[in-house]
């Protein structure tokens, strides 16, 4: 299997419920430092797993409907915990609807699955990993 | 698959035992920095993966078994080369004993696979993964 | 000139004031992993810069009142714009503040500078250095 | 199973074809930093993956073949986009074909996958892995 | 002193002049990840060293002009070695030209020194430091 | 001022005396990874700070007279404690002296400062910086 890794980040205000989250649970904030990796059998016609520059593109433009945002208020969050591993799988959900709608090129619909890492501090990340 | 990792370190001094480890075979040590990384198909009530306070709390009691040791005195490893991927193996079986004891909480049981890795220099690392 | 470094991390939410600063004038956060750096010119009688056990116990302690807050809520932060390299200054103070009142120990009033870098990012970061 | 990790690195020169590519279509150059991971079921006599001195050695000598050098004037990859994933490959199967080869040593046989990482910068990485 | 760190990075191909670079006098090329940092006595009214969105996007302008290149074509480098120290030293100067040119707007007049790291590998980096 | 670094690492085992180092005072071990930066205010003809190649050769020189040893039972360090700052200047003693020798060549006698960091963890480092 051949994979392709494109990183970036986005930066949120949030809170968490359940007593399990001690002082988390007042409003607070992270840096994700985000590694979206995409994977496919076989590589495309021009060598690639997908184009790099699209999959750049699109990871930003879907952390930038993420970032600078308390998600506490996002409707789409309501009564959610946005923990990490969660919040993995929000950009996974979104990536893998992006491929599908054609915004990473014809080509990258050969990949078969994708897996997104949060890094929330030097010591701690978050994963989702799933087939597109 | 969702997964959360937590990192932490631990310092001990040893020596291996065969002509394929050279100079390794004199007394020496390491630092190993651990990453613990426990794997579930879905979230618990609370939105983790693992009550990330608890995890991180079990695998520094786990370390400091190990931590600040002299590894070539340990009764549990007479006669065995405590190399890097073998003491992955036995972080990950610690880490095991203590999720099914119950340690890291009810809602940890859900847990299915945990991985390992001991990075013992910008260059190197050993790791064990395996099922709970 | 001898130096010792520890590094920790918090988590806080913010916003800030001034067109300049665009959607991050929104509700957001950040975590900000902490390299706090003493230096002095000689080593103490243990052949130390600082006790590294009491450097990172003091880091933590001051990181804690920082961290799991909204900055914006903060009386000490009022009107302010807590940006990184503000809060790096505000990290520094009260390090040579604990380092003046004995909470690193005797040997530490031989440290002669402290620089301390927040780590906003994988590709930004702000610092503040002085002498104590 | 247990995995060992490696790291390496090599500088070389080409160009892209295709429009996909942009400005990477222009004669350029990259630093591939590589980790070669080796895993299999149960560690040899020894307690170890692969012995590690010769897998560092192995990894050097199969990245001087490539380094220090225009890949566009190769033969080997004549009409060929030599991306990072492309590349992973390249260095799998001679890892590969070096392990069959007795190159790791008799009991690196027991190796059953290996996977291998480049990365090209602190935001982008590609990979191969397969079985032996 | 307070500073303020923004990452990017570029790749190019280049090859050297001089027995002491061995194989690197064949045409080859690198990914060199770049820091530059900014400093100051004090911050400005925003409470920032730099607008850190200026100092990205003057950053990777001036990484444009360089990047996707042979630099042994540039006339700028005719008969030069183009050396990672070298090239750290040709950031900074385009990094103080902006600067004095007003593109990091009026507000950065107050920064008295830049540093430029060009880092090559997991293993090697050059810089060039100086005042504005 | 120009900088050059090059990385590499070393494994030890030891132990310290004093009551302020806790469990440190057992025999245990480390992973330094080391830092070597040297510093000069211009180039030299071939546009170097120093030859990488012979850096890296003493670098790695230096660091096999100190690793794979247990550092209590070396005669040099008797009755010292061989904390990460007091090896980083062991280090960069022994650097200091192979580039009077001429060890690095002849244009190294143009380098004017050297700086040894010693990270010890992923949250943890010693350093030593002087004149040359």
């Amino acid at each position: 299997m051949y994979s392709l890794n494109v990183r970036d980040h986005f930066m949120i205000a949030h809170s968490f419920k359940g007593d399990v989250f001690g002082p988390a649970q007042k409003l607070h904030g992270a840096t994700y430092v985000v590694d979206a990796t995409f994977t496919r059998p076989e590589l495309d016609a021009d060598g690639m797993v997908v184009d790099i520059g699209r999959a750049g593109a699109q990871l930003k433009a879907i952390l930038s409907e993420l970032g600078y945002r308390n998600l506490d208020e996002e409707p789409a969050f309501n009564g959610l915990n946005t923990t990490t591993e969660f919040l993995a799988r929000e950009v996974f959900d979104r990536l893998v609807m992006a491929i599908r709608a054609g915004k990473f090129g014809m080509e990258a619909h050969g990949v078969t699955s994708v897996s997104v890492t949060l890094s929330e501090s030097h010591v701690a990340w978050g994963r989702y990993e799933g087939r597109v």
